[in-house]
């Protein structure tokens, strides 16, 4: 059985979140210097563990394995978000080095293709996780052409700047792989609150986004009667708190829903809002669940609108599907993880959206989670106890050796 | 009795609307280079209607008159909000500039001073209420020193920029004048819609402004389950819409409210926003009513922090009292409107604060509006009728007229 070297995994973390660390986190947007640097370190480290290192035209990493007939491809993706933590996607990336590295050295391993890939942007800062999108064709030309960062700058441009133009894609040759194993921290506290060390992931939750525009009417917050108003703000906040009520009442045991982003327009203290807005989102692994909440959330603007005296829209921006990790997938993380840590595991949904949902849609994918200490994630202070970083490296060795196996089998 | 020049008033207006044109508006901040050359304009036009005229340390422009033993001071602000309208303040500082030419012309002016002034920062770009409450002595020394605008520039650098440092603050004495009066637009569409065209100020309302803080944690909005959450936005916009609802059954009949400020953080789509602000405003002419909304804000922000999850409280920010205008005062504006435009005036609060409310507290006070068009405040559209502008300027002189004959005889 290939054993993994838990101080490499640990020096190999640490060594790739030198490229942009923030005190204790890491600031590595997709394409950014430091982004770019960090990806051409990865090929490398690919090269060094016997594998054919590309960088495609998206700037996803892979290591090719030319010794092994069927492969597994293992990975996550290697930015960061802004000043967030040092793990994250990161930790999956190394894992799967390790793995091509354990798998090369070991026997057992041999025939065994470990594939480990770095995806590109899954965090968004030009796109809806390009990477895996672009390798899975899920991503179309008129998308790339049309994207851009959050402060405008073109993702053709971006990839032009880290020499990624003009570079071919790589696509997916569903012969070519068993499946897609990837690992994460689990970016909440469900393990660290059970004092449990690892997670089987059951589901990757589909999250449903909708923009609401109220237009209401600005004025002077002195000289305007309560009777002639149309204040945009007193609509958004009824609205917010009938949609908290309605979901309260109708979600499933695991929907989470939140509103995390609202506007005033213009936002001053003595103007009567003429303008407001805000972003509603729901998650769940089961679509039905997410259907129904979809038809509150209409019904409920629709009722908002006709009350007046504001005019209220809703507008939808995105709905990922939930993806539903493989069985065979699942039990083999679980076996591993019995024998490393037994008892001290569970299967668990994703609130949160990873490669893995991408790459479900073509091939049989799998997931497993590490701790998060006290929960973090998305902030440079997120961490993981080297003792679970290295547990979870050799649980997830010890999954792909046994998918891997009963393949060939 | 004095005449007006209704052409004189419009072309002054007009002129006056020069410095730092935006639009059919006026974009003339506080101490801005146009709001400084507007100043010295003021001083010259003064000057020419046979006044002293004096420029004074916090940028307020006095006309003063020589001639006569007891004078009624008349005026209004001259600088603008960012981009708004072209009379406002303007209005009611070239209505006193007409005043002071048409007493001056007419044998029936004679020994009756008009002193017209141009008070600075009235909309409160450095501070609140700078140029009259200096005047009256409300203005402290460490309140200058502390005064900063929003882009952070002290405001004692800007007083050097314009060249005011240095000069004297010149200091209300209450055996020089019989009032102050001041005419302003109404900022609000009560005229309008009733059909009138002359607003005879009863009282003036005292604002009061609350900040409230809430403070919850910051989590991803995918992998924080509903029961771990304390999410700020969630408590802010159900404390808002309790506001709303409470503030309807208590408010008086011209009540106003307004939340036109609000942030969520980090106020992005996928986090559970961990702090949430806003500021609540609310204004009456009653201020047993303004102490009653108080006990019920300070009761709700009180019973949202023990319910739970997240920890709320509340500061309070400014409270301006209201201030009544002189009876008087009101009888002279509103015998001179009826002789003008018959049945076509109202006594009414004034919903926005003026200058009035800082001079009513050292001398008796007057107040007069003239109709906006279609209740535009604040921008850039606002306007009035030249045939509302004309009659108000006669309206406004005869009723100082009848003031100062009152006092004399």
């Amino acid at each position: 059985m290939p054993t993994i070297d838990g101080a490499r995994v640990v020096a190999d973390l640490r060594r790739l979140a030198d490229f942009g660390r923030y005190k204790t986190g890491v600031h590595r947007p997709t394409y950014s210097p430091e982004d770019v640097a960090s990806r051409q370190w990865l090929a490398e480290q690919f090269a060094a563990a016997g594998l054919d290192p590309v960088i495609d035209g998206i700037g996803n990493v892979f290591g090719r394995n030319r010794q092994a007939a069927r492969r597994l491809l293992v990975g996550s993706h290697s930015e960061t978000q802004p000043y967030a933590g040092w793990l994250d996607g990161a930790l999956g990336v190394v894992y799967a080095l390790e793995l091509a590295r354990a798998f090369a050295a070991d026997p057992a391993g041999a025939g065994l293709g470990i594939e480990p890939v770095a995806w590109a942007d899954e965090e968004g800062h030009y796109g809806n996780m390009l990477g895996s999108r672009s390798f899975t064709d899920g991503l179309t030309d008129a998308e790339i052409a049309a994207a851009a960062s959050r402060d405008g700058k073109p993702l053709r441009q971006a990839l032009a700047d880290a020499g990624y133009a003009g570079r071919p894609y790589q696509r997916l040759d569903p012969s070519r792989h068993v499946g897609y194993l990837e690992a994460h921290i689990e970016q909440g506290a469900t393990l660290e609150t059970a004092g449990q060390r690892i997670g089987i992931v059951t589901a990757i939750i589909g999250a449903w986004n909708y923009w609401v525009t109220v237009t209401g009417e600005q004025n002077h917050a002195g000289t305007t009667e309560m009777r002639r108003r149309k204040d945009a703000g007193v609509a958004l906040v009824r609205l917010a708190t009938a949609i908290h009520d309605r979901f309260t009442a109708i979600a499933g045991p695991r929907t989470v829903w939140t509103i995390g982003r609202m506007l005033l327009d213009p936002n001053a203290p003595s103007i009567v809002p003429g303008r407001a807005e805000m972003q509603v989102q729901f998650r769940d692994t089961d679509t039905a669940i997410l259907a129904r909440c979809e038809d509150a959330l209409v019904e409920l603007v629709a009722a908002a609108d006709r009350a007046g005296p504001c005019r209220i829209a809703l507008t939808p921006l995105s709905k990922s599907l939930p993806a539903a990790m493989d069985s065979r997938f699942q039990a083999a993380i679980a076996e591993a993880a019995e024998r490393h840590a037994p008892g001290l595991h569970r299967h668990m949904p994703s609130g949160a959206g990873h490669d893995a949902q991408v790459l479900a849609r073509r091939l049989p994918s799998g997931m497993m989670f590490v701790p998060s200490i006290g929960g973090v994630s998305h902030h440079w202070s997120e961490d993981t106890s080297e003792a679970d970083i290295v547990l979870g490296a050799q649980v997830f060795a010890d999954a792909a050796t046994a998918i891997l196996q009963n393949e060939v089998d």
